[in-house]
């Protein structure tokens, strides 16, 4: 197999000029590389941990297949006005105005142990925010996934409290 | 463990008055349901389907864990520029005014045989447009899979041609 870094595509300009976007697109539509990068995320998810949490959208392809072999809960957290019911929600600034993210009250529970995951790593913005929303629920970070980490952007130092691993760095 | 009708949740007046949305979360939550979910996919999959389509984003969520199932590739549906890449497009009536839905370039060869997934059938309209898509790409559908079918919208009325499967209906 070719190695999983040698899978994604890598498009200038998008969503905006001067941006180098990593496609996971391409990745994903390997079997055997699918199946690697599930094997490696779970291979380093530490034992106890009972619950994940994944951040829309892409978020939800990893989250949903490490969930299934994980054999836990799988829990999505959104942008604002996407979940149906009532939501415990977190404000962070963005390089230009705010985003909210939001996640079902009752999703998780004072003591779950969550392994929260999306594919990209880029200033870590929407991953802290992540966190706060399941610490917010009572739950506990115990490792952050990420398919992508882009280095120069020092996103890790954001997280620098929390146990990453992030599987491909650009 | 409980049926899998029961975990799903339904939601008076969203997204606006006048709908019971039928939330799946619950549903995810439960991990024996993702799991049963994703057997009972499996085993309405004919043999000899060599892709994956998943329809963003719930739709991602049940196509990841199905594609690492079956060990096959899984490529997104995406609305209009989601995708970075290169794309065919194919633009649909909806009650008011029309969307468009993407997939990549070369995602798809001639002859690739389909199974496509999405979480909810409503009136068929995404669907309907989804499997434009994959024959314009020259794949066949071979067949399509839903969580949850609205029976009282007549969505498999428009979807006649192709071979349907709903695990559940309201």
């Amino acid at each position: 197999m070719k190695n999983l870094e040698s899978l994604i595509r890598t498009i200038p300009d998008f969503p905006k000029k001067g941006i180098l976007f990593r496609d996971i697109t391409t990745l994903l539509e390997n079997p055997q590389a699918l199946r690697e990068v599930i094997d490696l995320f779970k291979k380093n998810t530490p034992s106890g941990i009972n619950k994940l949490v994944a951040i829309e959208s892409r978020g939800f392809i990893f989250g949903a297949a490490l969930a299934l072999e994980l054999g836990i809960g799988f829990i999505p957290v959104r942008k604002s006005g996407k979940l149906p019911g009532e939501t415990i929600k977190v404000t962070y600034d963005l390089e230009y105005g705010t985003d909210t993210l939001e996640i079902h009250k009752g999703a998780l529970e004072k003591g779950d142990r969550v392994v929260l995951i999306d594919d990209l790593l880029a200033t870590g913005g929407t991953a802290l925010a992540s966190c706060r929303l399941i610490e917010k629920c009572g739950g506990s970070v115990e490792k952050i996934l990420f398919l992508i980490e882009l280095d120069e952007l020092s996103g890790s130092e954001k997280l620098s409290k929390y146990d990453i691993f992030s599987l491909l760095h650009f």
